[in-house]
């Protein structure tokens, strides 16, 4: 396999974001890949925060991996910032080579070069090696995540 | 009681914010409220970032409760914005007078002016008090939340 590049995601990726956040049980039932206008504007809205890094992993000119790191300042812990993950994503094509890892690893990284003291992330409930994952990585399941949907 | 008024944190608010911060079984352990240099250095990261609401709710010219509500544009779910809620906290005095719906009730509002399509946070897992308040607020404890201390 080549090398891997993780970068900022420009306009021309969506559509590769795009087909990998639908390959996916639950994303299956909530994303639209055959009109991409939403996502190109909230492409727009991603790169015009600083606090946003929306990153492709790039292996061989293919576009093959994604997650979203968001840079959280705050009050609690002594005035800690942290960092929140979102939207991982590895194409079905890279499951097991450790791409995964990479990329999470790339968001720890990043969150301690923006003086973060905790990074955290939550995972759909049924995604149970998605759980093991994390937990091999250093990860701790200490906390219930809670959604309503306006 | 007086009227409440839910408004942005500003620095004078920061000593207040803290008291609540540390009056809690789990922030006491992690909270210096002896020395509010962090606190204050935080307060200017959050408020120099305009997807960041962190505010107090006062009654009667006190401080008596506070929430940080985050913005959070992202690619996933047709391109939804979300927002995060973190650090929420009540006075003593004020538990179980509605302030934390008032609170929580404000932040979706807010979540709403923001065109949010899913408000989210999480709650550690020993507190199951907390956990039934928002299952009562239309929350769904959906997800597993994992850190990682930096």
């Amino acid at each position: 396999m080549g090398e891997l590049d993780i970068r900022p995601a420009v306009a021309g990726d969506v559509p590769a974001i795009v087909a990998m956040l639908a390959d996916d049980p639950l994303g299956a039932q909530r994303e639209s890949p055959d009109d991409l206008t939403p996502y190109l504007h909230a492409l727009k809205r991603v790169s015009s925060d600083p606090n946003q890094h929306l990153v492709v992993a790039v292996r061989d000119g293919r576009v093959v991996g994604t997650l979203q790191l968001t840079i959280i300042p705050g009050l609690s812990r002594m005035g800690a910032t942290r960092s929140i993950i979102e939207a991982v994503r590895i194409h079905a094509d890279e499951r097991g080579s450790g791409l995964g890892t990479q990329l999470i690893e790339w968001a720890v990284d990043e969150s301690r070069r923006h003086d973060c003291q905790l990074v955290q992330l939550t995972s759909d409930a049924t995604r149970t090696d998605a759980h093991r994952f994390y937990e091999r990585l250093g990860f701790q399941a200490s906390h219930v995540g809670f959604k309503r949907q306006l």
